[in-house]
């Protein structure tokens, strides 16, 4: 059995899955590495596979993935020529079963749940989780509790709903239903997978070892990531610490975490050279996906990135909205305005920033633009309305 | 340069990109095999790239893809135990960079347009292929020009026009509009990409090479495919006949065309035995990808499938949504109407086919359910309300 962390206490402690946070300190336990040979199976086919003696299972059960991972990592063409830009990737997240880079640690943590035997997961989303963890539920014939806010939208209930789990719009407090939930779960048994579950960390590691052997395996000089609950961020990071360990890479890549300004509890900690946050009072951004005012990863995010020279950045929601269409308009990539956070921060430090021609930056696209479809303004979409016999002079007109 | 042949009147002509249909009967004109050798370069890693040799193009360009195919080819796992339910498998197109296959054809003939100079590419669509579409000018650098509907969703229309395309929504017949478009495209220089483009449907080969290569290099027994315009499965179709060619494989799979009760032209000629269909009057379905009441491509599939002992079927509304719901609830895909149609066709089939025990089917998903939420009735949707103090009494409630 695995052994979780305190990266702050320095202890470990036997798993409790019902319960994954340190007795000491409260901070969200890590897994602990457990295996000692370890090495990449690219002659495997599923990414679970490929990296799997980097992942906490004793064995992959194939019948349980819905074949997530294996991302493009595709160079920015015509944004490249924006000014000042320097030579930049997109780690397309979106091209997932679910559509968001979810689903990454939602088969570890699946995987997880159907070896200790657990009939029931649970967790609570605003979107994107609750449709992934609904879906490998459904794969693995586990039921499943998806928790919502009570203001969630009709087309995310539809999203997740379709898998068919126990789906409730809870009313009250966010931080407060994330403790209860635990309760709940250990007198029922149901392992609340979480933001910052320590297994759908390790699942999040996978990307950064994809990325790793897209470049010919080496490391990039930065990576991009938006930050929320800050699990996603701390596993790509355990990602390059594991290939430093490995031997693999001398350095681990500059990390960037964005977020958006209108919820930035970690970059005004960051920024004051503080080792924990304080709540962010009244979020209001665009940016829904990452509007968490009180991450529950978020000191590990802190330490992790002073220990690692990496950065924490705001940018405004006009700044994400800019960023959103420019990767849609140039690129072909349509993600949601969290993503877009991405852009907007490697643009803006673009102009404080001396890259090195060498450089190889690389943002991570985490979710599908069309799970907050109803988030777009029609006012930013030209369009036009013609009969079929005025057709023609209307093109003429706007292709002159 | 390409020659391009009629099945019916087995001549060739040559490519006449701005109108690629016969001269002397007006059927869609298909791209007449070049390359003498071919072989699978498995050391690669685009899709493009790795079935390159099986393309009409003289070089790809990795700066034009976005990373499209590679798809899941997923046992199912639960549906399984269904009654009469063969072994099957479904390839998921959904996990595409625009959520469905028409990017496999959209790389292909993007990567055509480049090569031929051309700098305006066009559409005509009522969702998928507008978004697809204009994805691939928009990493190409191409202008492109998205004729939709006039009723299209607001939802759809964000879904094409974040790519920055010339956008417009026409008013009037569609069988008109489509040969207005050729028109119109040749006098302005603009290519289009329609449903049944002769590079489009050599990019949907890349779909059966991939399924017959995921199958350890074995063909699957039965293909089953919705059918809109056509231009999908007779690409399916001619991968596999690529491949009996090459002496990879001895026969070619039973195909299975799947088309919505409501908007069925090709099962109603298909099982009059009919070489030719006829528009079909009043078209009504949930399934809007495939309500094409006068498709293109039907003549060709009518003949392809006859030839080679296929099917067409069709299943009713009801059907559909029932398979909707059991793919997302049983396997965790989500799916829309349109893709839906081949489960249903599966478990019609299965009620009146014998299968054998070693028959492998599969299910090609075209396309994501993310799509169509707007179409889904939050009525078959179940969810609770509670306030975290009541939500464990509730939990209790539902889970015992």
């Amino acid at each position: 059995m695995e052994k979780l962390e305190c990266v702050f206490c320095a202890k470990s402690f036997p798993l409790d899955i019902f319960f994954p946070f340190c007795p000491e300190c409260g901070e969200p336990l890590l897994v602990s590495r457990t295996k000692k040979q370890r090495s990449f199976r690219t002659d495997k086919k599923l990414a679970v596979e490929i990296f799997g003696d980097f992942l906490p299972l004793e064995r992959i059960e194939p019948g349980l993935t819905l074949g997530e991972g294996d991302t493009p990592l595709l160079e920015l063409g015509r944004l490249a020529s924006l000014d000042k830009m320097p030579f930049t990737l997109t780690k397309n997240e979106t091209v997932n079963p679910t559509s968001s880079f979810k689903d990454r640690g939602s088969v570890v943590a699946v995987q997880k749940a159907v070896s200790l035997g657990i009939k029931t997961i649970g967790t609570i989303s605003t979107g994107n989780m609750a449709g992934s963890t609904a879906a490998y539920a459904a794969k693995a014939g586990l039921k499943s509790v998806i928790l919502v806010k009570e203001d969630t939208t009709k087309e995310k209930i539809l999203a997740a709903g379709i898998y068919g789990p126990i789906l409730v719009k809870v009313k009250g407090d966010y931080g407060r239903l994330f403790r209860k939930s635990f309760e709940i779960g250990r007198r029922h048994g149901i392992y609340f997978m979480n933001s910052v579950d320590p297994f759908r960390i390790e699942g999040y590691k996978v990307t950064g070892y994809e990325i790793f052997l897209q470049l010919g395996a080496r490391s990039p000089e930065y990576v991009f990531a938006p930050v929320s609950a800050g699990g996603h961020l701390i596993g790509l990071m355990r990602a390059f610490l594991d290939l430093r360990d490995e031997g693999l890479i001398r350095k681990i890549p500059v990390f960037v975490g964005v977020q958006a300004k209108g919820c930035s509890p970690l970059v005004r900690a960051f920024s004051s050279g503080k080792t924990s946050f304080t709540r962010f009072s009244n979020p209001r951004t665009i940016a829904h996906a990452i509007s968490n005012p009180n991450p529950p990863g978020g000191n590990i995010v802190l330490k992790m990135l002073r220990e690692n020279k990496g950065m924490l950045i705001a940018v405004s929601d006009a700044e994400i909205i800019k960023a959103q269409k420019l990767l849609a308009e140039r690129e072909g990539i349509f993600c949601d305005p969290a993503s877009a956070t991405v852009l907007a921060g490697l643009c803006q430090l673009a102009q404080k920033t001396s890259f090195k021609p060498r450089d190889r930056i690389v943002l991570v696209i985490t979710g599908s633009g069309l799970k907050t479809i109803e988030d777009l303004d029609i006012a930013r979409i030209d369009y036009h309305e013609a009969a079929i016999d005025g057709l023609e002079k209307m093109l003429d007109s706007v292709l002159r």
